[in-house]
């Protein structure tokens, strides 16, 4: 069965829709969330387009603050000190990738944690390891709201991450293996956990014999068709969270996008999968809305994370 | 063969000793620790009472900062913020447990990173789970040192961490999976990673065949004799971090100090374990001074974390 990420992502939006409009009917302000874009990289073009069309369809009031490729970290650092103080503003994500000459590290650990809505400031985490009120990382929340939107358990499972990326393998791993907690004030669902949870990357040995223990397997390792047929256990659950551009003469474009999943041979064992595209992206996007709404309830009706 | 803590930790004292001695010779002042007592829990006064004989015997200056059990955490905050301020105190810690009516979590997120030599706070373990240099949780970092010290690399090892704790489990799952990375300026050791890493605690089905596919076990779930022979891989290697007290009649005290790990019947089939005690607690003692002395370098000879 497919998890269709793009339905179940529609429906969250449709709620934060509805939400919004009932708070703004009875006169309250509406959510903010700003996105800081730095230089022209056509990916993040793409995916701050994608973002900046999903507030406005929830009635999110979403602004762009684009910089030239060429600011200076301390201007940078001084903007994120402005938003963090900002009481205006309910959240906030800087795009990444950025330029070279921008310490990433430095940029995620200026984002006061409070606004971190994308989740992925060392603060976040750590918070989230530790079972306290924090956002967690937009895409295992994702994965994590599409799991419990087609009432997939986690509890007892062996789940296996393949990846230990800091924004999808080591966060998914950590909030899996957690015992289950309602991580934000408000929050649709609570953080399901209470998995067996391994995580494997390059330096794995035996990697397809522990897959084919995993009753849920998700991968996020960068690597077209990575996960076979041959690696999955009958009846298991696979979450591709790779998006890989390989050459098709035949598409209009020169490329198609693929995941990490040999789809068409897994999706017979496998008891549920995500499709690429229409699995987890929609649905990290969706996580960045819920948190901002998440974080505008805190601020406007005193749910605040302390 | 017998991972000796206690012979390790001993070294890494006599390092640190000499290293203090010969700084103060070149007229530079020794390292300052504070330790934080809240109440009179006697297991809590012993383990003080421990850190500062260890303490003493290196030569780092330390200070008791003893509050009685009825301290309004309000009060307990400020001293903390103080500390944070402090320019004469290189790192403190404050000592687990606290009295119910103190928040653990808002003392540890108070405790300013630079200065948790401990490595319990959140934005520890969140810039240690990114990569950035932070202070790594003590007993954990215990457990790397010693398989350090005997040559016992976990680069594509299978290592079952058993239970998933704030202060072991979980940052010990975080440390193991990780690229290996120099968490700290001048530490002795790199952090080892690379491994493959399955996090098992009370939910967890099938633990006895997880625990029969691991190249390293860790056991830290407080549970009398958890871990049996027949979990073990023959040559497995296996951490002990429990420490229970179990009744007996034949011991002048009345109980006597027990691990998670059947002894007994494991150690012919492991390659290496740790008894208990003498394994990873003076270890755990061992990583605070470490961290107490990379503290005060960082301050003293300007090897700052950024």
């Amino acid at each position: 069965m497919i998890l269709d990420g793009k339905k179940v992502a529609a429906e969250i939006r449709e709620k934060l829709r509805k939400s919004v409009a009932f708070n703004l009917a009875n006169g309250l302000r509406v959510p903010k969330l700003v996105i800081v874009l730095v230089g022209h990289n056509p990916a993040s073009e793409i995916y701050v387009a994608n973002k900046i069309k999903a507030c406005q369809e929830v009635g999110i009031d979403v602004e762009k603050i684009a910089f030239e490729e060429d600011i200076k970290e301390r201007r940078l650092l001084t903007e994120i000190r402005k938003l963090n103080n900002d009481q205006s503003v309910d959240g906030f994500i800087v795009q990444l990738p950025l330029p070279e000459h921008i310490s990433e590290s430095k940029v995620l650990t200026t984002i006061d944690f409070r606004k971190d809505v994308d989740g992925l400031t060392p603060m976040s985490m750590g918070r989230a390891i530790q079972g306290l009120p924090a956002f967690r990382s937009a895409t295992p929340a994702g994965i994590q709201e599409l799991l419990n939107a087609y009432n997939i358990s986690t509890e007892g499972k062996h789940v296996v991450v393949i990846g230990r990326s800091n924004i999808v393998g080591k966060p998914m791993a950590m909030m899996l293996m957690q015992r289950p907690y309602l991580s934000l004030p408000n929050m649709s669902a609570s953080s399901m956990g209470d998995a067996t949870v391994t995580v494997c990357h390059s330096k794995t040995r035996n990697l397809d014999a522990i897959c084919r223990s995993a009753d849920i397997i998700i991968v996020a390792a960068g690597s077209p068709k990575l996960l076979k047929a041959g690696m999955v256990k009958e009846g298991a659950v696979v979450i591709d969270v790779g998006i890989n551009r390989v050459d098709d003469a035949s598409s209009p474009r020169g490329y198609r996008l693929v995941g990490d999943v040999d789809f068409e041979n897994v999706v017979s064992k496998a008891s549920y999968i995500t499709p690429v595209p229409g699995g987890v992206g929609p649905m990290t996007i969706a996580m960045l809305l819920m948190h901002t709404y998440v974080a505008y309830n805190g601020r406007v009706l005193g749910l605040k994370m302390k």
